[in-house]
């Protein structure tokens, strides 16, 4: 790989020179590892305009900006360019004026987690691995089996108890390996982490295989094209283990420092009022965090141990960046107005971002002639009774005229 | 339009010169109209060489193949150019040559249904209209309260009360007013027709509206781009109200009319054993059905009385297509196969075809040398109930190894 030229500890800044499909973490002090590029090759095989040609319409058309071999041969899913929605009636609502919704629940296995997944099915095969696996809210989990599935790999996963029933169905439909751990998302990642030691499987955690977050990082390349390299003054992620938000930063300042965009976005990290530990220190301006409570009814961003504050802090701090946290209810108001105004069904944790700009608007965080992103990060469907929980029952009528005629009446509208 | 003459009555054969978005059924007999294509005009206007250059990745990078006035400018949903893959080990497994799945489930409400209702919300905006209504046993619905949220308008729902809570949640989600009618879906169609008889409502309907099934044409548009225009044997579709194999059949039909195809596939027509009028008719070799009972798990295709069935016997037959009728354990079976070794995730109706294909080879009904495509039509995220049923509860472990182990050892796993 021409484009890598090897690894820096987020911890430590120690610089490990040459990196394989099986590094983990730093080997000084154990700390997590951000993979480094070299630019100027970058820039001298692709520009812009080559990329406005490509055919590849999925994460992979970013290979030059990816930690990957070139001769990548197996079958893959399509994850990735997603759709970009410029999102006017819900700026006006919210009274901003230049919105984008950039939804990643368009995905293979409906989340963004497809991004990283694929990574890690990529990265397995380079290392000549057919076993992969990881711990996970949900949304790493279906998006591992699926990535996998289609790869002929064979996937473990653990999953903590509470993990809503479609995403289970999901990866038990995949055919992998389901283990449900009767603990929280700690104890989850515990034992998954010592059955991977156990019986040396290729590990997707991403806050231990620093190669997961290279493919998150292809959210932001592809933001930043289909803003036709404008960028704008805000990005809005939800946050729960961190991987995400410090996946998109890098991701634009891999393409700021390859010259292809001449602005970095303020990153709007936006985590649940009851479980916020990096914005939490982030707003305090420290690394240092502190274990807080899993409350949220946003299951992926349910973290109260999270695996990768130290780059998710970094991020949102050398972003000049905004910190808001949202209630339950505040995410089940974006749900629906995500989804009335856009048309875009949002999981709880895939409008938390949403319910983060509003809040931010409304608290004079952000100014109302910015310029924002708002990424979601996952489907609806990933988590139902939220959504029914959100949206309200039908009404429920006997087939007749009359009945329909007395339903409208009960809830004021107007057709009689 | 410059590319459409009109419309021709599927039943009588009348001849309609001229149509506009609110051209319903025939005038002279009530039959559903076909809509009518100038070939030589379309010829004369866009070539396969100028369709692989388009940067439109939706339905709609097949303008001069559909309805639609060019000047169209509204909020959009990216509807279309879903993945297409090559299942090489899932055709191994079914003993086929070549077989490969065209993944509808990727949709932004995460079914094939999208299509006819972002068509719908073309028409209706032509129309100059703002109110949109459909029945519908839940795809159809969610899809149309999603497209119409998306450009601004007002949707009625109509879904009978069996209709699964995902597609509920949807379509409540994006502010439709929804109408669960206590009855079948015989019920719910009659009741909404006369809702939208009553307040002129722009009718979404794809038995009574003839442009709906003009957007699900895109699917056999994008199947044979995705080929290279190089057609396979067959193309498998599950079937209930009919539109949608009548659909794709128009599509094949409109290439290979303008040249862009040089084969027509044989269609494969699945429906479920216990609700399959359509192919009962279609192998007896007659468009007169007898309604059946509503009793397959799959909803989507639990149609007894469907409202499309000429269109869908006449495209069967036409292409001399195969018919086959699958078990609900053949679905849930199907469901598995198709996670298992192509990490596409089906709902029962979207994953019939397969499991149509799985039994045709079976049964010596398709030769093994044969060439399939088999269209997934909805994500199994829509009905994660039947999901787990087809695929099982996850293990359910205490964090420590020890019960990990006993786990393991309790389903055979090799781990210890």
């Amino acid at each position: 790989m021409k484009n890598v030229t090897g690894a820096i500890c987020v911890e430590c800044g120690h610089v490990v020179s040459e990196v394989d499909p099986n590094t983990t973490v730093c080997p000084v002090c154990g700390g997590i590892l951000d993979i480094t590029y070299d630019y100027d090759y970058i820039k001298s095989v692709v520009t812009k305009e080559d990329m406005a040609k490509r055919e590849e319409n999925s994460m992979w058309r970013y290979k030059e900006f990816l930690p990957v071999e070139d001769s990548q041969d197996y079958p893959k899913l399509r994850v990735g360019w997603s759709p970009f929605y410029r999102a006017d009636r819900l700026a006006e609502m919210l009274g901003i004026k230049e919105l984008y919704i950039k939804d990643d629940g368009i995905n293979p296995t409906a989340s963004l987690k497809d991004r990283a997944s694929a990574m890690a099915v990529a990265k397995a095969a380079e290392a000549g691995r057919n076993i992969i696996a990881c711990s996970s809210t949900g949304n790493a989990a279906s998006s591992l089996a699926g990535n996998a599935a289609a790869a002929g790999m064979k996937a473990y996963i653990f999953v903590p108890e509470r993990a809503p029933i479609g995403k289970v169905a999901q990866l038990k439909t995949f055919g992998a390996t389901v283990v449900s751990v009767k603990g929280n998302y700690e104890d989850t990642f515990r034992i998954s982490a010592e059955a991977i030691d156990r019986w040396g499987w290729y590990n997707r955690n991403a806050a231990i295989n620093p190669y997961l977050m290279e493919g998150k990082k292809t959210v932001a390349l592809e933001i930043a094209e289909q803003l036709n390299w404008k960028m704008t003054d805000y990005v809005a992620l939800s946050v729960g283990d961190g991987c995400t938000i410090a996946g998109a930063w890098k991701g634009f300042k891999d393409l700021y420092a390859a010259g292809f965009i001449d602005k970095l976005p303020k990153l709007i990290s936006v985590q649940a009022e009851c479980t916020c530990p990096i914005n939490k220190a982030a707003a305090a301006g420290t690394t240092e965090w502190e274990t807080m409570p899993e409350l949220t009814l946003a299951d992926s961003i349910s973290v109260g141990v999270p695996r990768n504050a130290t780059k998710a802090i970094k991020a949102i701090i050398e972003s000049e960046g905004v910190t808001v946290n949202v209630s339950d209810d505040e995410i089940l108001d974006a749900m629906r107005i995500l989804g009335r105004t856009c048309g875009v069904f949002a999981e709880p944790a895939g409008a938390a971002g949403t319910a983060g700009v509003k809040k931010a608007i409304e608290q004079g965080l952000i100014p109302k002639d910015a310029s924002i992103v708002s990424v979601v990060t996952g489907n609806g469907l990933k988590d139902v009774n939220n959504a029914i929980k959100a949206a309200g029952e039908p009404l429920k009528v006997d087939p007749n005229m009359d009945a329909l005629l007395d339903a409208f009446k009960g809830i004021g509208d107007p057709h009689q």
